[in-house]
């Protein structure tokens, strides 16, 4: 099938997600371009059932981000960048579909960047503009996972928080890099999978893509996290971010500021793995990072069964924002840095 | 009905939860005894339904405690109380009622120290030392009630974690006995319910107890708890307990260790309720607590519907201990203790 990555067809690498669907086991990539059409994996419908879903114009692509059927800072920005590419196949107004595209979710940095690029390309062909952006994104979080991989050793037990994997970034994963790298050279290690209440994103996108990779986890209510580290029972934290700030802080999922908090009070080593297109250097802190509030059904409803009384409110922050001090480095494709070490990072940018 | 309580009903106070039922509202305890049976509200069924069951048999008791359709230290202690007066009026052999109620749940201090409580007082009328022993638990309920209020003021943020309210502790409550009795003084205060993971009981148990007592609430997901704290809009944090050791470590539902990191990291006053039977003074510190480990189930089905992928297993333990360094004060029915000053307790015991 054209719309699959197999080895060799087209990539200098092969893509590295491993999915087992009824066709046994493929290569897959989260998102892609093949014609005039977008192909995503629907990660709404994950883990019980496997499915793509197509995408054939910007305003689609803009819904598909805003529902999340394409979520993780990276993916939403190629996906952005392949809804750019569908506008101008379409001979759209660029202007507006970025206006559009951009309007669908507040806080991944990753979305405006890479609208802004693909605004700054429209003299030349954005689809091929795209697919570099997405390929560059793949070879960024290849290099994450052989810089984060030297973190992980025999016998590490790693814990990590909602899904920073391949799905959440075109492929390979930011978080989940490290794991695949250090599982593939024959490191055997253990996962802690924060379920990542409300959507669990843990409980059910990264332990499909732990279980598929083959490596040892287990999924625990986010309230365990901080009970095996204060028992010495975990050895290392890694997780993503959505976008970070100049001195160091940082917006990831809701609940990483209390692992973070934790990992501090317990000595535990608290890794943030991302690509540089994630810093915002243009924030000074992280007390200028927009936290959206998503819908309160997410927290009274689970799998469309209401967990609550009916009467009873929810609040629903989708992030929060960790203070530099409890990160002990961030994992980038240029290598990992200290908080406060990031010049080298601002002359990239 | 004989064995709903009303005001006036054989009590010398008002029983204090309030139940809207399709009768109307009515006032209930947890768990009650009437005649040869004993009936408690069946809390696997809240918050959707409201609905109670019969025991009339030790065995049945602790069936009842084991599959937690009554639970919450205090009420367990009451439910082994009820369940050793249930052997001694069929005539069963003490000792091995004992022994099979005490074998239902590590954790819980009060089920151990009820049923040794019935045990010495075997050679009277157990039915009615059974129900000395809820009468007292509830009275204790209510002084702790007034004793945590005055920590409440108009408009503060108090959060809370699990269920330490009326079904809980028989009636009135533990946490939630300051709220409620905030609330009838006509103070205005907002609670912050972490929806508790993985068996829900804030967002199924508390909220339906403050809804039904009309007392101003949000679910959260138990990863925001933090990110409130850390933007100074938690004024107060009240859990309550399941056994608490000498030093003042103390175990309690899983997830109570990390709010109690995050208020000491914020500054938020953490603060502990529960009535002076939940303290072991036999253990030196929280290390010797037994940790309960249940189902994994609990953690990869809602609701009956697989959250996880097929082939993930999940890690749940059911406690957490919380070291005292992390507590404010203990309130309990003799007055608000700091840790390390609990010599008026021991002399108590």
């Amino acid at each position: 099938m054209v719309h699959r990555f197999m080895y060799g067809c087209g990539y200098t690498e092969p893509t590295n997600m491993r999915v087992r669907t009824k066709a046994g086991r493929e290569d897959l990539r989260a998102i892609w371009m093949d014609g005039d059409s977008v192909t995503a994996i629907d990660q709404r419908a994950l883990p019980q059932k496997f499915k793509t879903i197509g995408i054939r114009t910007y305003p689609e692509m803009a819904e598909a981000i805003s529902n999340m059927t394409v979520r993780g800072a990276p993916t939403i920005g190629a996906a952005a960048a392949y809804g750019m590419a569908l506008a101008w196949k379409a001979g759209e107004d660029l202007d507006e579909a970025a206006k559009v595209i951009k309007a669908t979710r507040p806080t991944a940095h990753d979305l405006f960047y890479a609208v802004d690029l693909m605004l700054s390309r429209r003299k030349g062909d954005l689809v091929k503009a795209a697919e570099a952006y997405a390929d560059g994104v793949v070879t960024m979080c290849k290099s994450i996972g052989e810089h984060g991989s030297t973190l992980i050793e025999d016998g590490s037990r790693v814990l990590t928080h909602c899904n920073a994997g391949a799905l959440a970034t075109v492929d390979f994963g930011t978080a989940l890099a490290p794991m695949r790298v250090a599982h593939r050279a024959g490191k055997k290690f253990f996962v802690y999978v924060d379920e990542t209440r409300p959507r669990l994103q843990g409980a059910k996108l990264t332990a499909w893509e732990l279980l598929n990779e083959g490596i040892d986890h287990a999924i625990i209510a986010d309230n365990a996290a901080g009970h095996y580290m204060s028992r010495g029972q975990v050895d290392l934290v890694i997780v993503g971010a959505d976008r970070i700030a100049s001195n160091g802080d940082f917006a990831n999922k809701i609940g990483t500021y209390e692992k973070a908090v934790l990992a501090k009070e317990s000595g535990v080593p608290f890794y943030v793995a991302a690509p540089v297109s994630t810093f915002d250097f243009s924030l000074a802190s992280g007390s200028g990072i927009i936290i959206e509030e998503r819908s309160q059904d997410e927290v009274l409803f689970v799998g469309g069964r209401r967990i609550s009384p009916e009467g009873s409110r929810a609040m629903n922050p989708a992030f929060d924002v960790t203070p530099a001090r409890c990160v002990s480095g961030f994992i980038t494709e240029m290598g990992v840095f200290r908080p406060g070490d990031f010049s080298a990072l601002v002359r990239r940018h």
